[in-house]
């Protein structure tokens, strides 16, 4: 059977792949209203695409904003429950202008497909579908493992959604293990488990000084301008080194043990390399004292994404703004908790916020850091899988993005996660020119039929 | 005469107020280039209406930039001569949704006039056309004085054009006195003379950090993020007391004599009302060793515009943008030199500036403070003529604004400038509904209808 659905598999690419194709088409921005349709349309797609493989109790549930996808096959008795997780919304494309192809029209080019969310998670994310597909074609309807779909459509603003219904019905998503695919390979064809995420918490703080926009000639001097104030509270979260100054923010941060970071040691990883090739800036930034793989997996950080208010157009406007907005996010690492380094936070942003600006502070998201067991068979096949695929052992990463529902199916439903992901670090994700390498989505389709098979 | 001419202008309210409307319908937004046919078009409107009423040689010059308007009559010997400035230029009208009547649609509520460019400088630039209309008729063709018209395109922009114009063909200019309305009434009712202006340094800071937009989550702690570096920045050009830390800053900075001081005393000021009516903050900021005019008036002061760059829709978008810019402007006051002062500036920002950012300073405008000269007879029959329409003495202030071509006209052209302008504090220069109290519109006509006749 295993030669069967692997044969089923590499005889469909070229019909895998236009069907994601198709998928990618759907502009899914989970984050902007104008495209809660389009959301809405994505989701419809996933589910015509589960009943028609054969999954059962396929369902697109409401919730409070997007909706999720659900489906399953539970006829294997005795075998384990795998929960397949992934997401069918999208970051923003913008800029738009930095784009070689239109985002929404997902192009070829050498062996790899761009488009936004080719490879987060809509690539990924049909991997399983067409794994799925391809076992139940060989098994004649059946599967080697019971299973259950979880796909969701808030992903990229913060997962309150499937949160929530994770909390509120376990029994719904009752399994022994997840397996969640919107993470990335540590370099092209070295086989990749992640099993560490940072969390995260994301804000907006607003500053009103004036009643209305005034002239900077008129009113320079004595009226308050509130994009000096929010570079001022800004300045003062982090300093120079990268340390981050909220009082109280580092105190629940745990090392990563030395088995971990003398596996990081291990890595194929040359920094300057990194820095020339994938971040491309003069110098990398950042607490000097820890490595690069260490800062950016298992410490904290703080970023500015973006400052709303005020002339942005082209040229001069001599205005102070009556308000203007930062949109500020941290990440966090175990044992980090996102409600306190908020609470922290926004104790902090108050006490740094000068004389005559009126701040408000809003939470935009919230997630759990995360550190995964890795001691189970799980993880174990996981890895077998991957090693029969791609010839070489699997290696144990963490990552710096954080995926909010990992954290709550080990609370919620007590069980452990597998990351197996097929991204590139050079895939561009939430930047423009976003691609999934053609190769590893087969590549990830083979491993998840093994996997499968492996656990059945 | 002077009868003659006040009373044609008190018949021909309505038809000049509604001929203002049709230049306020014209969206002559000089800082942005998709509105560079309307800024012509505007121009051309007012050579129009130069050479209707009589004027002579009317010219719309092509310059670099926005077209310059000339216009004059020369016909009246031994009279002095009078160079009328003013600017057909408007500001951008955004944040389009505060604005309770269209920008360029002219709307009168409670006896304003609701446009942009109401009063800054359309309205205010039309009252010497319809006072020197005024004249011209009831002379049967003729002036009390000889007359030159200037009136630019890109006053808002820095006035470029004119400034080289003014250098260039002095003789073209050649006047006695240089009439300025684009300034304002220190209270309702007040006739006032504008004897100070603050100076302008204009600016834009880019900083470029990675090579395109990353993920927070992959690369935040190892990117740089010109987002945080511009708020660097800013935070250490000015302290939390107003005071600017840029070295040398404040070295050519000279007091107002204690004459023009005590008078500032004597103005109808109350801080407290000031604040709550006209700019509507908890409390005022700024340097609070000096008093709120002095402040304004008289200390150069530095604000930030706006801060294009990352992602500023609504919600939030986990990007570490590769780019940002900040548009910073510093007003100067007598004897700063503003190529002085964006030097300084420029090195101090270029010093301020963190690793991993390559930093580029745009300069979008310079402007050089001016306090006016007052021992003059065109100063005093200034200030009789609107006594005779006010019915009050006539007080003297500063502005904290910039009128580039005042302080060109007394280095180049070697004569001084009346600047008898008739806006309110609460016309909302630069801001959402700027008006122009209309019966200030017909006083400023008759103003400078008095005014040319004690001239003459």
């Amino acid at each position: 059977m295993a030669t069967a659905a692997l044969s089923f598999a590499r005889q469909n690419q070229g019909r895998f792949l236009s069907e994601l194709k198709d998928l990618l088409r759907i502009p899914s921005v989970s984050t902007l209203p104008e495209h809660k349709g389009d959301v809405r349309r994505a989701a419809e797609f996933v589910a015509a695409e589960m009943s028609r493989i054969g999954l059962e109790q396929v369902e697109v549930i409401a919730t409070g904003g997007h909706p999720l996808v659900y489906g399953d096959w539970l006829h294997a008795p005795g075998k384990p429950t795998v929960l397949c997780y992934g997401h069918y919304d999208v970051q923003p494309a913008e800029p738009l202008d930095e784009w070689h192809s239109p985002p929404f029209e997902p192009t070829e080019r050498n062996q790899n497909l761009y488009a936004r969310g080719a490879v987060d998670d809509k690539g990924q994310m049909y991997m399983h579908l067409k794994a799925l597909e391809s076992l139940m074609n060989a098994g004649e309807g059946r599967l080697p493992v019971n299973v259950r779909l979880i796909i969701e459509g808030e992903e990229e603003v913060g997962g309150e959604s499937i949160a929530r219904f994770v909390r509120e019905h376990p029994e719904r998503l009752q399994a022994d293990v997840a397996l969640v695919s919107d993470t990335e390979m540590f370099a092209p064809g070295l086989p990749t488990l992640c099993v560490g995420l940072r969390g995260m918490v994301y804000t907006e703080l607003t500053a009103q000084g004036a009643m209305t926009d005034l002239h900077s000639g008129m009113y320079g001097g004595a009226a308050p301008n509130p994009l000096i104030a929010l570079a001022q509270i800004i300045a003062r979260l982090k300093d120079s080194t990268g340390r981050i100054l909220i009082p109280g923010f580092y105190d629940r941060v745990e090392a990563p043990s030395r088995d971990e970071l003398a596996a990081w040691d291990n890595l194929p990883f040359n920094e300057e390399h990194y820095r020339k090739t994938e971040v491309g800036s003069t110098v990398l930034t950042g607490e000097k004292d820890y490595p690069v793989l260490y800062r950016t997996w298992a410490r904290p950080t703080l970023e500015v994404h973006g400052m709303p208010g005020g002339f942005i157009g082209a040229g001069a406007k001599t205005v102070i703004p009556s308000k203007a907005s930062a949109k500020i996010s941290m990440r966090l690492v175990p044992d980090q908790r996102p409600d306190e380094i908020f609470k922290l936070y926004s104790e902090f942003v108050r006490s740094l916020t000068p004389a005559g600006i009126q701040l408000s502070i809003k939470q935009w998201s919230l997630a759990d850091p995360i550190v995964v067991r890795t001691d189970n068979q799980f993880v174990r096949a996981s890895a077998e899988a991957m090693r029969q695929v791609f010839g070489k052992d699997t290696v144990f990463i963490r990552s710096g993005g954080s995926i909010p529902v990992v954290a709550d199916f080990e609370k919620a439903l007590k069980i452990p996660s597998v990351m197996m992901g097929f991204g590139l670090p050079d895939d561009n994700l939430h930047a423009p020119n976003e691609k999934f390498h053609i190769p590893n989505f087969y590549a990830g389709i083979e491993s998840i039929i093994r996997w499968l098979q492996l656990l059945g």
